[in-house]
């Protein structure tokens, strides 16, 4: 199934209805960066295309079914429509967001930019992760191509590189474009940082994403780079930079995940 | 008066009333991260009192005034509650939120922190930013006390370092302890960094803020640091570090702004 079709949404009324497809899962709890996508794909439909920046807060699993999803405008400006929307399963709501839309014409154009894609060997250098049947990696790493690099890749040998840093390459199955909402779902398909930290931890909720929206990638293969640098008591961030295949920045990410008690 | 007075709110019925401060502005919109100070504050009074991490998309100017803050609960989790809020002014609503509340004493201690707080002479030996009747620095840099970096500081007088970079200290008068609300404040409050950028800029609107509150700071000082490395198009990120003098992180801030067209 095309990410396209997994992430589709219907309009019913002023709502919409949409499924969480099968696989695309972390033990059985869908991706929160596909979540985010039907959720974010709604807003656009009910404003204006292009989500400059979009924020979601994790409320509960996305268990793999029916959802509905409930966008509010709170401002119809010139350039930008503020939107709020709520993701409901069967019986409790999955995410809330809040984020702004516009036309994607007003985000591209480099004016200064002070850094550089992660340096990566070709991706047929890096690992390709796939998924296993004992449930790691999870089932979503089939649902789109990653390529891990390979100092970063070591975790899933048991031996985590001491630095709470993943890069690699991602691109949908089949080559198939990335929109901005297939951005989301890359902001946060990778393992997580922290597996590569030397702490033991085995899940690693996420209390809250943003996503930055900066520009629609060229077709072809991602750089990514997710890193974190505060690991402190109860929480940790995430961060994340999305570059296509012409070099520029098209998405930068940052989440706050919670450390669960020992 | 004190920024605890100033970002008070008192509770009438499910909602609360606040006034915004004269003085707490620019150009006679008050300061973004004053103005998600107030409604994250009416955010945890209504719910747990340590915002983990609050985002504000900015709707409308808050002009000094009485204003209304409606939160709602979203989620009642085990460690966290999920709100939103509005913020309205008597016409329209100015801010809009959703964050994730808690106890402080769980995010607190670290367990692994890669980053150091930034290098700043003493803050005798900083600029010493104070409110111009003219307008810029705006009035609002009186309701603090900030020190500026000496090589990030020339932006005042004309000639912008060439690097979107601002550093310095910032406490409050009178050395009041600063909260989790008031590091919002401290959030927002120094000189945009692309005022360092050598671009044809007066104005940047502030689309989205996103803070994390990872721990209460010692009193005194606190080393500040906000930095944009992409400027693309229609827009640029602001991000954030707030350390204390205990050299511990107490807050992560990114911010999204519109790049007027010219």
């Amino acid at each position: 199934m095309s990410f396209e079709k997994a992430s589709s949404v219907n309009a019913v009324g002023n709502n919409y209805e949409a499924h969480i497809a099968d696989g695309w899962d972390i033990l059985g709890n869908a991706n929160g960066g596909y979540l985010m996508a039907l959720g974010a794909r709604a807003m656009a439909e009910a404003s204006r295309p292009h989500p400059f920046t979009v924020t979601a807060h994790f409320l509960s699993p996305g268990m793999a079914g029916p959802i509905s999803i409930h966008p509010e405008t709170l401002k119809t400006g010139r350039r930008l429509n503020t939107m709020r929307a709520s993701v409901r399963g069967p019986e409790k709501t999955i995410i809330e967001l809040l984020g702004s839309f516009g036309e994607v014409e007003d985000v591209d154009g480099a004016v200064l930019v002070d850094a550089q894609p992660p340096e990566l060997p070709s991706p047929e250098q890096c690992c390709h992760i796939i998924g296993s049947e004992k449930g790691f990696p999870p089932p979503i790493v089939d649902r789109l191509e990653m390529r891990l690099h390979p100092d970063d890749a070591s975790l899933f040998q048991g031996q985590p590189s001491g630095k709470p840093v993943v890069r690699g390459w991602a691109r949908l199955l089949d080559n198939e474009p990335v929109d901005a909402f297939g951005l989301m779902l890359i902001a946060d398909a990778f393992p997580p940082t922290i597996f590569n930290a030397r702490l033991p931890v085995a899940w690693v909720p996420t209390v809250e994403m943003t996503v930055q929206i900066r520009a629609i990638p060229a077709k072809g293969w991602l750089r990514c780079k997710f890193s974190t640098r505060f690991i402190t008591g109860g929480m940790l961030e995430e961060d994340g930079e999305i570059w296509d295949g012409n070099g520029r920045l098209v998405a930068l990410s940052r989440q706050l995940a919670l450390l669960p008690r020992g």
